[in-house]
């Protein structure tokens, strides 16, 4: 295993930046923050087999290896700085690793993302991507914020990657899965929202496991309940094209994963200048529900009636399905 | 895979410093560091069959995934602070995970590093950690700072984990490898050293591919060659015991991986500065060479006669020998 030449081959597209004393090349990175500014790190690891199936192309896992990282960031409120990749590769096949490069590099790049380090591995194909990323003391984003009374919303929409999934698995061909499947693979990480909402959300958390799943834990965090009116659950044009039956597509907006949208809560008194911080970023967001006392999360359809939220509330691993 | 179980398992583990402001539990961890410090990241991956066989105890796998990371911060001389752990399990074993996090916390607690953030995926096993710690701006010890004339040190001893591999690899009992497998399984990263040789050493590296090939990062990064006088390698008398061909010996020394030793560079003058310095903090070391004009490596004997150095220079993995 060419370790050396591998982060070689990173380092010559890592962009550099002021704060980034030292990339890659040596036994660690030097890393300089802004005054008053808190150090915001997170990890995630995408294994072949488990979060994307054999034959997803490697640009694709390139750069969501990078976008499930900077969606955590963006649910802190923090911007971006630097990454570090772990790398474990079958083989030295140096055309799927530049082109694992090419798919980290477009996104990082777009956000201005240094690669400061990394190690090449050999082993069943995985990469685990740390980032680091900077939020001014005292204003990231906790899941523990949120009080009865709160607005809940949720950006852009729900349940596409989901869709793509199961659309794959029930063996529709690939072209006509098309934005559903690049929500999947290209998830775009919600940065420009979680920084809009610093200061004006009293909670978030991204949308990763599947929407019940990731708002019960703000709702655990926060110890406070949820009604969620599942008639506004925001879907795209393409999941509604694509899944037919209306209670499976819900399902999927509920509990699919990989959505990678912000679900948040605000004082409602907090809605036009959300709504406001929101369009100046471009990015579409719906009030899908409010924050009631107690811990009980209830669903409440277009009637006003309650009901039953599904048995499993979270993210059905690509693994999960019979890999 | 309960991943949320899993967290939580090494979240009570996982001690508390005033300058982790939100540790595991939300989205990504917040770090606030001391004032004039610079952040020194580094990550680095254990896969099974690759850097370690079935079968390690579960604890040392723990261990060894963290003591390679700081073992990268010594050679930075900066002290640690945090880490972020990304472990690849094959099952829900949950006493095997409670044995990694024992491991890991061992040695975490020994040098107050928090556990601040994870992921736990369902793959393969492997383990892989970003360590993150400080260094005073402008001080730490890079690679490229060696110039003729420096003197060439190591720590320690050189070849003991090479050694337990070599001896394990050759069918021995377990029992007779004693010292040396603690070396290859529990290594103990140079921190105090690391911190010592700040202001003092010109260079440095940790001993993590073998000692010819990382004196040769130096050495590449420095723009510089070196003499090294192998008859004075240090060997410890554990290594000396089991492995009696001095020349099977001496290619442990010179090429075996796994030791982190600290390998610096230092002007004549500091000798004694350095000697003191280390003392100080119990670590022994030995010159073993000079830097020179140039870029060539030579191996020099007891006699002032050179000597061909090994085709091979680094590590061999575990795996590179038939897994």
């Amino acid at each position: 295993m060419a370790e050396f030449a591998l982060i070689d081959r990173f380092r010559q597209r890592a962009l550099t930046r002021s704060d980034v004393a030292l990339g890659i090349g040596d036994d660690a990175a030097l890393l300089d923050p802004p005054k008053g500014q808190s150090v915001v790190l997170a990890v995630d690891t995408l294994v072949e087999g488990v979060h994307f199936p054999k034959g997803v192309p490697a640009s694709a896992i390139g750069w969501k290896a990078l976008a499930v990282n900077l969606s955590d960031l963006a649910a802190m409120g923090a911007t971006p700085a630097a990454a570090l990749m772990a790398l474990t590769l079958p083989d030295d096949n140096m055309a799927f690793v530049d082109e694992i490069g090419a798919g980290f590099s477009a996104l990082a790049d777009t956000h201005r993302v240094a690669l400061i380090g990394g190690d090449t591995t050999r082993g069943p194909l995985s990469i685990s991507v740390t980032v680091v990323g900077y939020v001014p003391r005292g204003a990231a984003l906790l899941r523990s914020g949120a009080r009865p009374g709160d607005d809940i919303w949720v950006t852009g929409t729900l349940g596409d990657a989901a869709g793509a999934l199961a659309l794959w698995k029930s063996g529709t061909p690939m072209l006509r899965t098309g934005a559903l499947r690049e929500r999947l693979d290209r998830p775009a990480p919600r940065l420009g929202a979680g920084h809009a909402l610093r200061g004006k959300a009293s909670a978030c958390i991204d949308v990763s496991d599947g929407f019940l799943s990731d708002l019960g834990h703000i709702l655990a965090a926060s110890g406070v309940g949820a009604d969620v009116e599942i008639d506004i659950l925001p879907a795209s044009s393409a999941l509604v094209a694509a899944i037919e039956d209306p209670h499976a597509r819900r399902l999927l907006q509920l509990t699919g994963g990989d959505d990678y949208e912000l679900c948040f809560t605000a004082p409602r008194k907090r809605r036009d200048a959300i709504q406001l911080a929101l369009d100046a970023v471009a990015t579409p967001a719906t009030r899908v529900g409010s924050i009631t006392e107690g811990a009980r999360l209830r669903l409440i359809d277009a009637d006003g009636l309650q009901v039953p939220t599904p048995e499993r509330r979270g993210y059905v691993h690509f693994a999960d399905g019979g890999a």
